[in-house]
């Protein structure tokens, strides 16, 4: 696949050198693209940087790693997304991190999908910390962690579901869009625990079956 | 310890089943108590039954586990629960279980602790499926399933603790009540896994940790 990577950050960073290394073409990009030429080089031989506006024509799956304040904004800018795959990992967290700013009634990926019109969108990656995508492996020993995710289009779904399953998480389908509203808040639970609990970051979650 | 269960469905009557087999005395209740005999007998002989006023003053741990559109008239008919340890398993569905009928805002156990005053209010065993908690055993193969609380009260969230223990689950602490508000949406995640997506209800979560 051809992806490009809308945030430079923790998340998108890991993702993108994760998904170069397994032979798809991925265009980083920032405002300032300068400042992530050593991101682009650090990852495999299938990674280049731009402009968000350049990612966002480049690729063929888009992915929006920025924090829910800058969201729209770099929606915007990037252009039209219209028949892309939109890959949605924001957690709308409030400035001070003590909650979700949305939920309930909409959720992050709905607001996002709503601004990124014509775009097919998928949330996944909101719920496992961007420290284990940067990590080695994705094992918590013999263990797989669980990718969720949701979105309204079966053939984006099943796409994303295979690059889900090239970071090594184990990719469980939660339904329509609409189920951004528990992925969200399942998130927040996560980064509850690792930091009011005092887990730590090295958590993840597994949908056990039997 | 002395557990009083208001809700004499699939989840009290498996939760009740366990801890008296475990040795905690219990009461099941049932605004028509005759109805719940054969359940008090199929216990260990911990059991008892009686009506829901009954259990409330017997326990010193109440379980409320009733459908979310009865939990207001259940808690107001079982009179005080002043001082006592309120776990709240209810996940406040929708009546055509579509979604949830509360939450971001507020969550069915915060909207319990505001009518079990003086109630120090835990939530639990509500992102567990009742076949789970009836089956022989809790393990997915060698792993145990994670069992979520959270409450504002330290010492009647160590006592939920080691019950959640008693049951074969491994007991995380979720934080203050308020994250009832995330668990909430997780138990929705489940049910849709289950039906929606067509999993099945032996299905389960466990924490990863490395």
């Amino acid at each position: 696949m051809k992806i490009g990577i809308i945030g430079s950050g923790n998340v998108g960073s890991a993702l993108g050198k994760i998904w170069a290394a397994k032979g798809h073409e991925v265009m980083f990009s920032s405002r300032h693209p300068e400042k992530i030429i050593d991101l682009a080089e650090s990852a495999a031989k299938n990674a280049c940087f731009g402009l968000p506006e350049e990612a966002a024509k480049f690729g063929d799956v888009i992915v929006l790693a920025v924090p829910w304040s800058q969201a729209e904004n770099a929606l915007k800018s990037a252009g039209s997304l219209e028949g892309k795959i939109l890959i949605d990992c924001i957690n709308p967290l409030k400035p001070d991190y003590s909650g979700l700013a949305v939920g309930f009634t909409t959720s992050a990926a709905e607001e996002d999908a709503k601004v990124a019109k014509g775009a097919k969108v998928v949330k996944a990656f909101n719920t496992t910390f961007a420290v284990l995508m940067a990590s080695e492996s994705r094992m918590f020993g013999d263990t797989s962690p669980t990718g969720f995710y949701c979105g309204d289009d079966a053939a984006a779904k099943a796409i994303v579901s295979d690059l889900i399953r090239d970071t090594g998480l184990d990719p469980i389908d939660a339904g329509p869009l609409e189920m951004a509203r528990c992925l969200e808040p399942l998130a927040f639970l996560m980064i509850d625990l690792a930091f009011n609990q005092k887990m730590g970051t090295n958590i993840a979650l597994r949908l056990l079956k039997r």
